[in-house]
């Protein structure tokens, strides 16, 4: 009889999706960053549920703002990605009986802060007694009907892009992220994307998702991801002055450090050019080339600056293990 | 700085509450049962979110398929309250890694086959390491624009009517009760009744919020009140034969324990006996006039058989207390 540890989180999910009711206006499910069904003529609504706990995704001294800042924030990246409009959220709360009034009106206060900046009511919720502190957070948003990116989608050819810059989280971007609301809606609005996700698990194992779910395969350009600065700068990495160079262990980061909310999109290879000027002209922000989808199902490449080829196993973080 | 304890759950919310976005196309958001949204021309969305957790809501040896039942069910009542259909959830899992997945299994058919039985597609959710087994249930229904039934709309002089029979809970009704979802969009679509609730916190509570939503007060006759047989039969209580007449023990039950999961309604004197004719020619399911609604705004009395009158001062289930 096995446990969750024994089993991964992957494998349950998977075990528990076969066992689960589905309607024919469901068009995404399990498996996308988003559940996609259809609710009406104009509009298909994206559901999404995430969880933050206490000594898992935030600790005991975690500034209680940030902490509802992220919990509203995962959802909002995972709309996001879909390129979907927030709309209206429910949060659960679960919480000690000892906990300070103070401290989760401070977590609501995050949570209502970034909630308001992108739209989103939070329009009710539960609130229980429990072992440690945390939040699900319900999010419901909208896109036009067809419209909403998914991981699959993406073709061979297609270019990958990813937004801003990886491998911060430790460094407590985890917490303080702006998750990319605006970027997701204009990449579906303007139809660039084929498909999309967004950065939790760390690059390896969410361009892994998006690989699997298009059915193609991926081959990144290591010296062409963008690494987060504080990485580059952190004591015996490679970039940093002073210190000895050790190639790698910054990209590590990049590709294995869940937590980003950053955005990975692919872009048929035809817009990639216009894509980029469009981009630059609309987004301080940046977005870069990275990759480039390949006809090599399932299969991940890292392709360094010679050209020497390099199969990708490195994961990112999974539950129960 | 008072704890969550100290202030209790009501208050917690009440002051949550304040800190909260809201939105245009809010046309029912926290104090009621269910949140209800603009969502289109023909349907209001109806949004609720519930969790159990092992120790709370569940032990540690109930049986996985009843804590499944429970969790969907639980948001399932609240839909009914509003008559709504059900439509889609999404389900958050939390549990220990040392979890043995045959009873994750067991927990997902039990929440399946109760979702089915009422065309409620699971379409996502999340799954997280923490200290105990925990389900957050996040459930979409829709009610055709504008006729959801809310705690809010009763008048003075409606008569209140609750299905079934309380106080069963403790006998185990608390996991295998039946939501009543077919009865609730019948009280909606035929606009029997001005504003409903679901009986989850005890019939005292439960009232109690539908009095203050709606601005009246009520009279309940007390010996009209359903009463479980469960709890009629238990050692001790007053109608058991053999046993010492304790008048008051049973009805105590019924007015005060939680999660009897029927609804309380109601129904404008003029149409009661209309809609008693309706509803017997409809269900099996009893629906019994359990007292009416005054002007004596937020004082909820009992009248016994006698006539004799008592506020009512009994409380049902409060977390954090």
């Amino acid at each position: 009889m096995p446990t969750l540890k024994q089993l991964g989180e992957r494998e349950v999910i998977r075990r528990l999706a076969r066992l689960l009711p589905s309607r024919r206006d469901v068009r995404a499910g399990i498996g996308h960053d988003v559940a996609v069904v259809a609710g009406g003529a104009a509009f298909d609504w994206l559901l999404k549920s995430d969880a933050v706990l206490e000594g898992r995704h935030f600790r005991a001294d975690t500034p209680a703002r940030w902490i509802g800042h992220k919990a509203v924030g995962r959802v909002l990246s995972d709309l996001a990605a879909a390129g979907g409009e927030p709309c209206w959220a429910l949060v659960d709360l679960v919480a000690p009986a000892r906990t300070a009034v103070a401290r989760v009106e401070g977590v609501y206060r995050g949570l209502a802060a970034l909630a308001r900046q992108h739209g989103l009511a939070i329009v009710g919720g539960d609130t229980t007694e429990g072992p440690v502190l945390e939040l699900h957070v319900f999010a419901v948003g909208r896109a036009p009907r067809g419209t909403a990116l998914l991981r699959s989608g993406a073709r061979p050819g297609d270019r990958l892009y990813v937004t801003g810059a990886l491998g911060g989280s430790r460094a407590g971007r985890h917490l303080r992220f702006a998750p990319r609301v605006a970027e997701g809606q204009w990449l579906r609005a303007g139809r660039w994307a084929t498909a999309a996700i967004d950065l939790s698990d760390g690059l390896a194992t969410d361009l892994g998702h998006l690989v699997e779910m298009s059915r193609v395969g991926a081959e990144l350009f290591a010296d062409q991801i963008p690494i987060a600065r504080t990485v580059l700068q952190a004591p015996g990495n490679p970039r940093r002055k002073g210190t000895r160079r050790r190639p790698g262990a910054a990209l590590a980061h990049a590709l294995c450090d869940g937590e980003d909310f950053e955005l990975l999109f692919a872009v048929p290879a035809r817009r990639a050019a216009s894509f980029e000027a469009a981009w630059l002209n609309k987004f301080r922000l940046a977005a870069t080339c990275i990759g480039a989808l390949t006809r090599r199902t399932g299969r991940i490449e890292l392709v360094d600056a010679r050209g020497r080829r390099t199969p990708l196993r490195g994961r990112g973080f999974e539950h129960f293990v």
